[in-house]
């Protein structure tokens, strides 16, 4: 099965704790990177989860609260120190470029490669990166500022050739291409063997939906419906609930109820208030309305 | 006897590593916390250190390389969402004032107390800060960009009063004040006992400097002199002595000359550079020339 997992790099919340690094996730499919929120600390997590800068092109910023952005300009400083040549685009909200550009120019001085920023639409769902393995979605969330998730879907696979059925027919190799794009193979005799015969599909995408930071949302259900894997925010335990709709955060409850309802298949809860010394409290409740559910943990990797 | 110690927040150089911070430390002085320095990621150092925001009100900057100054804005959101009233002064280069203040207002839009900055001349030796426990001064350094050290000096204390003495001779408790700041006291009779007799010295006022970022700076014995502890950067072994001349920084071997040239007490290294997984062969250099020299490590409380 090709790649396609999560690292994360920090799962707490704006209050530093000892325990904890802001927001921050790689999410890597098929051996690209891509850095998803940025909080301080995010370089010094990718070194310990032991992933290369240099496979990191894209990086996805949820919204402009520091503890989901002020990882970035240490690790473009350090990306320069590195001698760096690739490209590397920034998608954020489109009011970040002029501090962001106002940083870089005042903290690297000789950047070595192209910095591209692409501002993003919270309010919209929008295609923001695709390439041959991934496209990127953007899913509007309800926090206090512009902000929004991201829906990670893996391209389809070509399916996987029967080295029995091309031997037995002995089909050339120059044909192998087609067959997988869907020809039909024509038998000297005239006989027909639908593709079908001649392949096994392949794993069928995946999909991965991040959603940090929000109020609960249930028309958010629609966005995430039937995803491999959700990560939702659950900065508070329920009874919290009036400090969540204060500053539009979501319960573990409510991270579960949308997961649920959107029928996914597995939740992962993170973005944890540092109230909680223990998080077992928020997975209990959590896991009473939606069983798959995990809770986020710094370093952990996660096949999807 | 009053306290006054260094911790170690952080003591690695630019580029990230699995095991070091960059560049921050606290030096507290009877309970008063400095900040020196702050990479990114100090403010999740403090927590760890178990030390208290609230505590620091002076933050010194040594110069604006990122690894030295990007904590510092994730620090003061924390403040803001911590509700903190009291002013907050910043003394760094100059220059730093037009980002710095760019920063604060596009990542803390309700900051509760005031941030005082102080532009500080690195090129000159100055009393930056003073107050009735601890006196600050540059110490001019040699890197690529205007950096400097610290020097705090511990005020001196009154003398101790002796119990004994005071008892025997009947001195009433309202002249204890007096005597502590060098008054005799004349007892009935029209005896005069020395005020040396009625009290024993306060322990000598302690010196501890900071030096970091420099190239090797022969001169730099003189501003350190005798000092109870220098902390030293010592980037590099003696084998990169050529790339500490490049990048302006000092191997282990140099700091322990500078150390040993200025009679320090005791010596501390630290701003390792990310080539070495284990220290021991710096200590080891430092160690020939100067042998009371610690290495710098994370959240070590080193008291004078």
């Amino acid at each position: 099965m090709e790649k396609f997992e999560v690292t994360i790099l920090g799962c707490g919340c704006a209050k530093p704790t000892s325990r904890h690094f802001p927001s921050s996730q790689i999410v890597n499919v098929r051996d690209k990177l891509y850095l998803v929120d940025c909080g301080e600390g995010c370089q010094m997590q990718i070194c310990r989860a032991h992933l290369s800068y240099n496979k990191i092109n894209h990086v996805f910023i949820s919204h402009l609260h520091g503890d989901h952005c002020l990882g970035l300009v240490p690790l473009i400083s350090t990306m320069e120190l590195n001698d760096r040549t690739q490209p590397l685009h920034i998608y954020a909200p489109a009011m970040f470029e002029t501090i962001f550009r106002a940083m870089t120019d005042f903290f690297c001085h000789n950047i070595s490669f192209d910095v591209i920023f692409h501002g993003i639409d919270t309010t919209q769902t929008n295609v923001i990166f695709e390439d041959r393995s991934v496209m990127v979605t953007t899913i509007p969330l309800s926090h206090r500022v512009p902000c929004c998730g991201f829906l990670f879907e893996e391209k389809p696979l070509l399916p996987h050739i029967l080295r029995e059925m091309i031997d037995f027919y002995h089909i050339p190799f120059s044909q192998i291409n087609n067959i997988k794009a869907g020809a039909d193979w024509v038998t000297d005799d005239g006989e027909v063997i639908p593709h079908e015969r001649l392949t096994i599909p392949a794993a069928p995408p995946r999909r991965y939906a991040y959603c940090s930071d929000t109020g609960y949302m249930p028309s958010l259900s629609a966005s995430v419906a039937g995803v491999d894997f959700l990560y939702h925010e659950a900065t508070y335990a329920e009874d919290y609930e009036a400090s969540a709709r204060i500053y539009a955060h979501s319960t573990a409850r409510q991270a579960a109820l949308v997961a649920r309802e959107a029928g996914v298949k597995r939740l992962m809860i993170g973005h944890f208030s540092a109230r909680y010394l223990d998080e077992s409290v928020l997975l209990q409740e959590a896991v009473g309305i939606f069983p798959d559910t995990i809770l986020a943990k710094e370093l952990e990797r996660i096949p999807l």
